[in-house]
């Protein structure tokens, strides 16, 4: 019988983009803008994505971090979308047939002045080890620096 | 515009049952026994519940805490189910169109002797301040002594 464990953790990262709530928002929305900053985020090996933005929508994607590296296998499902303030999703993420993580994230979008606070905050359940929080941490504070290029124009075309 | 809000927690009860984890899973995995302790708990008013217990599997349920209340709509969507040793599931509860919140559950059936210690960890959003922690903490609080109940046997034939 696996030693089974679970560490659960709450993930909460911070940032503020020069940019409205619209904006920000947009780049989740937008299936070419998510591509940009998300799916294509740098280094990563994306196989295969499936947008479905929408409440109730499912996506699922493929990906290496690195060329070798293990196949991930990302599926998400959205519970709650309010356009520029808030988004809710499922998602879980396995490594070939190894269940890692499942998890409920949360955005929120404040609009401070003519800037957008961005609020993450993931409550994932951690499943034998095979996966670490930190890991995950680090992951979303790359792919939100992702976003702020994105926000910025920097990755229109690339 | 609807002031948003979210309240993240993470509530963690325990209990220790006087029966092998294998008896305990079966409350959860077998029907009869799911809607003895859990859809015909004390009080509520259940008008719908289909069971799908399954990896993948999803559940529906309508119901009220007492007649004459609001009608609750829940929701659930087994990630991973390991017989005898772990559930992990996401699960939503609505009240009419409303989403009060999302959740991530994880069950551990930990053998000890002959008894199973339960842990029940939920990871939940709260929305707009629609439901607290603190009901949902006591809502599983009376739902594990249900449980108790129907592991010893007191809830069959009710």
């Amino acid at each position: 019988m696996t030693e089974r464990s679970v560490a659960h953790a709450t993930i909460h990262l911070e940032r503020v983009y020069d940019a409205a709530p619209a904006r920000v928002f947009a780049a989740f929305s937008d299936p070419a803008a998510s591509d940009r900053w998300f799916v294509a985020a740098e280094g990563w090996e994306m196989t295969e994505y499936d947008h479905d933005f929408r409440e109730g929508g499912r996506e699922t994607g493929r990906f290496a971090v690195k060329k070798g590296d293990p196949v991930i296998y990302n599926q998400t499902h959205y519970h709650q979308i309010v356009p520029d303030q808030r988004i809710v999703y499922a998602y879980t993420m396995a490594q070939e047939d190894t269940l890692m993580s499942a998890s409920m994230l949360t955005l929120e979008f404040k609009a401070e002045g003519g800037k957008t606070r961005l609020l993450l905050t993931e409550q994932g359940a951690f499943l034998d080890g095979v996966d670490q929080p930190a890991n995950r941490e680090a992951g979303w504070s790359e792919l939100l620096d992702s976003l702020g290029r994105e926000v910025r124009g920097e990755l229109v075309g690339a």
